[in-house]
């Protein structure tokens, strides 16, 4: 089934190809890619508290909000250089962890959430 | 307009809710996890060359394709907390990197990639 | 002048030497290797409050410690191959931040700190 | 035994102290600001071959000996907030090295470095 990330996986490759980009986007690059975008997400957050991470200020979160478009532009280029269907990706992680996590053991348990 | 993104936003905010983990899933904590799971990607491509990189085993293609989901997984959450349109950021970063690269530009030039 | 970190110095590069390992060893891979034990620091330290970062239970203290080792042991391999003084660079690091944080203009001011 | 890095973690915490930025520095925040970072020294080799990474230009070699004097300098505010010997810590970690890695198993072995 055709979904929207597809469309997009078509754009960001042609515009790899149209600058002769591809020869820079090896997988092994495009993971130091998408964690230095990581990198530079997390010092927006690195100062504040928990708190106030929910409310930025209007050039901040904008600033965020671009990092994390970043983020998703090479994690489609990635997908796309090791011919991964991320949806499906993600739609098998969430079965693992429905598996991993039932909700009657993990709810109202005392266990710590970093413990699981 | 609905995208499919949002159909998943909705899945794993019901996913932390039915957990009650929401009270963890802070923007600063969400950053956090995100780059978390960054490294663990990374550590899939530390010693390939780029060559290999391409080329995967498929156990460990497996497990890249998994890491990738959780990225995702985590960008999603991140965009939901702080009421990002993930789709929309996108647009606007093509946009951005469309007039910051222009193809005339950027092609054929000796100017090297990283020099940009 | 000579230091302790010498000394790890040669004692890391004979360790990779001994194994055949330093064809592996690239300034490009050990950046990696280096934010690949980053990423996992970061996870003992991802869902815990701020005041609970201070008092972590004994074994997650040393799974922190063992990773800000190894850290460290990717640092000083990376200062080996690019021929770099990491005491020196400290140091020099350290009188560009007294200029660019000095006392009387950065104590008592409301300026957040994240805005520096 | 005292070492070099006692004679900077106290530097340091002063430097912090002076400032009053102390109660910034808990170690989960200290974490976040050494892979942030850590994302920038990537970010000097993401579109290098590893050949390349041997021989930086004299102006990216000295921003990447910054970057690496960033890290040591977290790395040891880090260790100071946790009341960790990093020396110590990396002394532990090449003896449990040497254990999980003999020469003689390593060295000539078929199977792939990834792999251990």
């Amino acid at each position: 089934m055709p979904n929207e990330l597809d469309d997009l996986t078509r754009r960001l490759r042609q515009f790899a190809r149209d600058r002769d980009w591809e020869q820079f986007h090896s997988p092994k690059n495009m993971a130091m890619a998408l964690i230095g975008e990581a990198g530079e997400l997390i010092e927006h957050f690195q100062w504040l508290t928990e708190e106030q991470s929910y409310r930025l200020p209007p050039d901040k979160l904008e600033a965020v909000r671009l990092e994390m478009a970043d983020i998703l532009i090479y994690l489609i280029r990635l997908s796309d250089r090791l011919d991964i269907d991320l949806m499906a990706a993600v739609e098998d992680k969430i079965v693992l962890n429905e598996r991993k996590y039932p909700v009657e053991r993990v709810r109202g348990s005392a266990k710590k959430y970093n413990e699981y």
